[in-house]
C-alpha cells in the first residue's frame, strides 16, 4: 500500500464520534448539528424521488442546481456567476480532493494555513505535491503577510484559505484578502478557497469572497457545502465555482473521483437554496444554541476565545487556569465527563499552540446545559 | 492546472448523453435503466429520512449496509465477510479511485486489460503510477497468460480487472481466474476487482470473485455498486470489500476523497439487498428487454457478439457489412438515425479493434423497438 495511507489513523472527528457512540458521552466534537434538516430539504427529496429520474445526471451537476448556486452567490455575496462556473461534487470534501488533483503536479508547492482542516496537507502530499505551512496565532488567527512571503518559492503552485476559518470561528479582514489576493497574482498562484462556513455568520456581516478580489477571476476555485448553509452534514451535497475554463479542468478531475451525485439531491438543495426562508431559520437556531454554549462557558469558567462564524468555539485553556495540553485535555474531559471536544493541535503539524480545545455549538440548547454542567462539575 | 486534466475531454458516456439531451436521440449509449428504482428503495430513503439521523454517519459506512453487504456476499457468491471487510463509497467510481491511490506509489506499474473503463488510466496516473495495457481481443475477449506474463515487470504493482467484463459482457472462466490469481500471487501484485457487473448476468451462473481464489485474499480490493445492483444509477452507493487490514488503508484514501456517503441512502440499500425477490424482480426485466434488443439486432442483420453479462450487447460492424469504423458509425447513427451507442475503441488507449460498437439493453422494450426501426432504416 502506499506509505502515506498505511500510516494514517482515522480522522480526529471520526476517532471521537466512535468513542461518542461507544460510551454515550455528549458529542462537541465532530461538527453537525442534532436536529433533522429543514422539512423542505426532506419533502423535496420524496418528491423529487417519485417525479424525477433517479438515474445519472449530468457529471457537472443538475443545471437547476448549477443555477441556483449561481443565483445565490449572486444574491448573498454580490458574485456575476452562471451555470458554467458552477460544479457539484459530493460534499465539499470531494471538491477539496477534485481541486488539489486538477490545479496542482507532482513537486509544487501548496500553501497551508495552520490550524488546517486535516484532509489538506494528505490530499497535497497523494498528488504529489508538498504543503508548506504557514502558521496562524492565537486569539486573532491573523495572516501575516511576512509569514506568507516567507513560504513562498518558485515553486509555490497554489494557496488553500479556509474563511471562515475551522476550528477559530474567524474571518478574514478586507485588508487580510487584499493582501491574499495579491501574493496570489504578484506570485502567479491558485487559490483553493474552502469557504463552506461563508453562510454560519454571527456578526450580521456577508461573506466576502476571495474570488471576488481583483484578479482573482481566473485563478481561484471557491467550495461550499450544502451540508453546511442547511445542516444537513450526511447529504454530501458540496461544489466548486471558478471561471468557466478552470471549472473545465476541475470538474475532469471529479468525473473520475465519484463522477456525480445524486440527482434528488440535488433537487432538493436547488429549491431550499432559492428559499432565503430556510437560511433564516437555520440561523436564528444557530445562534440561540450558540449564545448557550458562550455564556455558559464563560460563567464555568472558561476563556472563551474570539470568533464570530462556524458551528465552533474555542476554548483557551491557559487562560482558563487549566494545566492541560489540549489533547490530554480532550481524552480526559471525553472519558471523565463525558463530554467531546476537539484537540487543535489535532489539526496542526509540528510545534504550534497545545492550549486551545474546540467545542460544536450547534446542539439542542439543553444538551448544551447538560454538557456545561458536567464540564464545570469536572473542571 | 495539471497538464492530465487540461487535455482530458468529457468522457465518452458523458458527451454521448448531453447529444440526446440536445437532440432527443434515444440514448443507449451510458449505461442506465431509464425506469425508476425498485418502489422498495424509494420507500425506504423516505422512511429513514424521517425516523433517522441524516449527519454524518462513519466514514466507512453506516453498520448496518456494511452488515448487509457482506451477508449479500455470503449469500450469493459464498464468500466469509464481516463487517470489518467491506468499505461504502459514493459510488464505485470513488472506490476505484481510493483503491488506486491507497495500493500505488509513484513509479509503480499497474496492469490494466483494453477495453478498459475509462476512469482506470487517468487514476492511476493521477496517482503517479503507469498504466500498462494487456489487449484482449473479440470475439471472445479472454485473458493470455502469456500476454499477461509479458507486461510484468519489478515495477507491477497492481492489475485491474473488470469481471463481468464491460463493454463486451464476457465473463472470466474458472480458468482464467486461476491464471491472474496465480500471476498476482506469484509476482505480489495487488488485485483491484471492478466486479459492479457481478448480478447483471444472464446465463443462470453465480458470479466467482476473484477474491475467493487461492491466495488472494490478502491482495484483493473488490468493487461493488448498488447503482449497477438495483438499477439505480444516480444513488452513488459503492463499495470496496477487502480483508480488514487493507480495507483499513483503503478507507484511509476515502475519507479524504467523500469522507462518508448519505446515510439515508446506505440504510434503503441494505434493506433492499437483504430482499432477494426486488434483485429478482429486476433480473427477469433485464432479461427480457436484452432478448428484444438482441433478437431485433440479429433481424436486422447486425452481427452481435457473444456476451452474458452486463447492460450491454456489442455489435461487429464488420460482420455485420458495416464499412465505417466504430467512431464514425456512432457519431453518424446518433446525428441520423437517432440512437446513441458508444464505440469501444472510445475505452483503448493505442491501436486497437475499430469495429466494435457497444448499445445499452436496459430499456423499456417499446423504446428498445422504436430504436431498432431507426436502426434497421438507417442502415
Ligand atoms: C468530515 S468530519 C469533520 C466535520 C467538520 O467540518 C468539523 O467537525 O470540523
Ligand atoms: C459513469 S458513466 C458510465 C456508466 C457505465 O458504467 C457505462 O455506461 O459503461
Amino acid at each position: 500500500p502506499n506509505p502515506l495511507y498505511a500510516a494514517m489513523p482515522a480522522t480526529i472527528f471520526e476517532h471521537m464520534s466512535a468513542l461518542c457512540r461507544a460510551t454515550g458521552a455528549i458529542n462537541l466534537g465532530q461538527g453537525f448539528p442534532d436536529d433533522p434538516p429543514h422539512p423542505a430539504l426532506t419533502t423535496a427529496v420524496a418528491r423529487a424521488m417519485t417525479e424525477r429520474s433517479q438515474q445519472y445526471p449530468p457529471s457537472p451537476g443538475v443545471p437547476e442546481l448549477r443555477d441556483a448556486v449561481a443565483a445565490f452567490y449572486g444574491r448573498t455575496q454580490g458574485l456575476a456567476l452562471t451555470r458554467d462556473h458552477v460544479i457539484i461534487t459530493s460534499g465539499a470534501t470531494e471538491a477539496i480532493a477534485a481541486a488539489i488533483l486538477a490545479l496542482t503536479s507532482p513537486g509544487d508547492e501548496v500553501l497551508l494555513f495552520q490550524p488546517a482542516y486535516d484532509a489538506y496537507a494528505p490530499l497535497v502530499r497523494r498528488a504529489g505535491a508538498v504543503p508548506v505551512f504557514v502558521d496562524l496565532h492565537p486569539p486573532h488567527w491573523r495572516y501575516d503577510r511576512a509569514a506568507v512571503e516567507a513560504a513562498i518559492s518558485p515553486r509555490t503552485r497554489a494557496m488553500i484559505v479556509n474563511d471562515p476559518l475551522n476550528p477559530a470561528g474567524t474571518v478574514a479582514s478586507a485588508q487580510e484578502l487584499a493582501m491574499l489576493a495579491d501574493v496570489c497574482t504578484t506570485h502567479g498562484l491558485f487559490a483553493i478557497c474552502d469557504e463552506v462556513w461563508e453562510t454560519v455568520r454571527f456578526d450580521g456581516r456577508r461573506h466576502a469572497s476571495l474570488l471576488a478580489q481583483p484578479g482573482m477571476d481566473a485563478r481561484t476555485v471557491k467550495i461550499g457545502s450544502a451540508g453546511k448553509i442547511f445542516g444537513a452534514t450526511g447529504w454530501k451535497i458540496g461544489w466548486m465555482v471558478a471561471a468557466p475554463q478552470l471549472a473545465q479542468v476541475t470538474t475532469r478531475a471529479h468525473q473520475f473521483l465519484t463522477f456525480t451525485t445524486p440527482p434528488m439531491l440535488q433537487w432538493a438543495v436547488a429549491e431550499a437554496l432559492a428559499d432565503d426562508a430556510v437560511t433564516g431559520e437555520l440561523h436564528a437556531r444557530w445562534a440561540q444554541s450558540r449564545g448557550v454554549l458562550n455564556e455558559g462557558l464563560v460563567q464555568a469558567g472558561f476563556a472563551v476565545l474570539p470568533g464570530v462564524a462556524t458551528w465552533f468555539t474555542c476554548v483557551d485553556l491557559n487562560a482558563s487556569g487549566i494545566a492541560l495540553d489540549d489533547r490530554t485535555f480532550s481524552d480526559r474531559m471525553v472519558a471523565e465527563a463525558g463530554v467531546a471536544s476537539i484537540p487543535v493541535s489535532a489539526l496542526w503539524e509540528g510545534p504550534g499552540p497545545r492550549h486551545v480545545v474546540r467545542l460544536c455549538h450547534c446542539k439542542p440548547p439543553a444538551l448544551l446545559e447538560r454538557a456545561l454542567a458536567a464540564m464545570a462539575d469536572w473542571k
